[in-house]
């Protein structure tokens, strides 16, 4: 797909090489709207949050951001003042090449904890970058921020006279000692600043928050997303129909990007979705779901595809949640294994209820239901198995 | 070792095999105290607990407790209001035969969740059980206790006029399908009810909270100690010569029984010792120590014998503690690889600090030391690494 980000209309992207990665694939990328473009985001709440993290966020905050500058290869996180400078230095090239006020850039980073960003290499490729940029540069942008993403992961919708597109990568939190999960929304809507926030915190937050590799906040995380207003038309505001259509298609892409994401998760064999109802509220629900979507013993389960009711009540009851034990009911698949907080007997039988979960724990998409009570809250996470690959990818890259 | 629970006088123990276990190893334990010894203990914090945690939790807060029947093979979770009743026979029949008041029988369960007890073999096995009770049965207790322990656990510790010694076993908070870590400590010292449960909060709570295998709370989890008051003489207060020798005694036994289940933990090749120093207070450094060790990342990076500082300062930043990223500080064995939250440039260097530090993830033990800026809390917590092995008996053990 070449589309992505390009696919609303104003939006021209590009990736190129610019010498980051030791393999020699694209590493540098760049996304820009046409003026009067607005910009929201969101970003980690790590407390070790990387340098373009913090410039970022305090453009945004200034109601700043036209275009974004990504590298892949070097995370720019734990790199102290230096790290500030290259950031600042980096904004400043793509900038002057833009012919943009340098608040207007914004920049991403992902790769290596630690190390610098290789400036030279990153000064010597903006010229060729700012060149490439093109109506139809979606799919390179997409390319050129992938780490060890085995695919790069895109997702359009057209909703009335609007588009929206979006790209995204991740594959751990932190993967191989490479950080983050970043995605880019665009859209030709005429949003105000403050309503594409909205937005981001209504539409996109808790569809990324839902996602989880291996519970690790990486240090660079950030999804932004642009407004062009190319497609014309009135600023779309909450409570008409063009807010619901702009709003929908942004979900739409948000949840297509997620699903993307995890299941592109490193050494992913099954991927885990975790729907909890019956909850007190919301929050309650999603604490409950991502607990069980954590759980290493319930992931090390879906990876033998063990259909194990009490590891996913162990991680019920130890969630945080106030869980009343006797009210919890559990599924696996379309199979009741908890009623009431009790396993039934049936379970340990031959042929019993063990053996019908069983077929549902070698789908490719394992989904286990969680009642917790009469509640209206629900949740869903996002989660994959615990495999070998898994290990291999974090523990073994290094022997 | 024969001695562990009956290192201290006044206690008789005994392990017998039931036939709980498919395997046929011993899975029925007891340990009586004599008239007059006093009980007090710690549980599971997971809303789902278990029933023999809801029995034993219910007789200590009424002041009782003398003697503890432990099976292992059933977890007896989420069994429902069978469970209860099942917990409650087994403890009837025991103190009949032990001519206790049943109040005075506590109960702990390990194994498989929602597998109801066996009663027919547990009421079978349990005169044989009380006939072996023996001053020598500590070995035989410890060793029944076990589910997929490879070594029994035991330590002892004598202070002047006083012994202490325990029991313990837990290799995953939840082993395969196995709920559970327990463990025992009895003493002759003569000490009041609400003195030691002051010794188990104090002196045992902080050292079996710092251990982390996976992160998961146990369905069953229970320390319980005993004091038979055999070794005479005057009540022991807080304040005095002998409190402190007891106190002592007591936390040596629980730190030596702690190091040993790490040491046993599920497919640990490495034990991880996380100090956090400098921190506000120790609650603060026990939520850095605790978010570093249950990392899976840097325990991948543990098992791949990665010194990773990136991974350490990313589990310190989204630990949920209040960190300022600019004044952590991380040593890998006695090498620092983080300074004031920068990783210095050596680190990526031929032969740099990552060589240094290399050589201390070869070692048994590697100690990560994290500084958080000048404050006085500080706590160690005990991990291990994430391997190959730790999947394959969580996952693979049904496939």
């Amino acid at each position: 797909m070449t589309a992505g980000v390009t696919f609303a209309r104003g939006f021209r992207a590009a990736g190129v090489t610019a010498g980051f990665k030791p393999s020699g694939q694209p590493d540098l990328a760049l996304l820009a709207g046409p003026d009067g473009t607005t910009a929201a985001g969101l970003f980690t709440t790590n407390r070790v949050a990387a340098a373009p993290v913090h410039l970022s966020r305090a453009r945004l905050g200034a109601g700043r951001g036209t275009a974004v500058l990504v590298n892949s290869g070097q995370a720019n996180a734990a790199t102290g003042a230096r790290g500030d400078d290259d950031a600042l230095a980096a904004t400043e090239g793509a900038a002057r090449l833009l012919e943009l006020d340098v608040e207007d850039v914004l920049a991403c980073s992902t790769g290596v904890i630690g190390e610098p960003l290789h400036m030279p290499q990153m000064l010597a490729a903006l010229p060729g970058l700012v060149e490439s940029l093109s109506q139809n540069g979606g799919g390179t942008f997409a390319r050129a921020i992938m780490t060890t993403d085995t695919v790069s992961k895109q997702a359009t919708v057209e909703r009335g006279p609007y588009r929206v597109g979006g790209a995204a990568k991740g594959v751990g939190m932190i993967s191989p000692n490479l950080a983050t999960m970043l995605a880019f929304l665009t859209t030709d809507a005429p949003v105000g600043r403050d309503h594409l926030q909205r937005l981001a915190d209504e539409q996109l937050k808790p569809r990324f928050n839902a996602l989880t590799v291996d519970a690790c906040t990486s240090t660079n995380d950030a999804v932004l997303v642009l407004a062009s207003g190319a497609a014309g038309g009135d600023p779309v505001t909450p409570g008409t129909d063009a807010w619901s259509a702009v709003e929908g298609a942004v979900a739409e892409v948000g949840e297509s990007l997620v699903s993307q994401l995890i299941h592109d998760a490193e050494g992913v064999s099954h991927v885990l979705l975790i729907d909890v109802d019956g909850a007190r509220d919301d929050d309650e629900a999603r604490v409950v779901a991502k607990a069980v979507a954590d759980s290493p013993l319930v992931k090390a389960a879906a990876f033998g595809r063990d259909p194990n009711p009490g590891r996913v009540l162990q991680a019920v009851g130890s969630s945080g949640a106030d869980v009343d034990a006797e009210r919890v009911d559990i599924w696996i698949g379309g199979t009741q294994l908890v009623v009431a907080g009790t396993i039934p007997l049936d379970y340990f039988a031959d042929d019993g209820l063990r053996s019908a979960a069983g077929a549902a724990m070698h789908a490719p998409e394992i989904v286990v239901r969680v009642r917790l009570g009469e509640g209206p809250g629900r949740s869903r996470a996002l989660g994959c198995d615990l495999s070998y690959e898994y290990v291999r990818i974090n523990g073994e890259y290094t022997t």
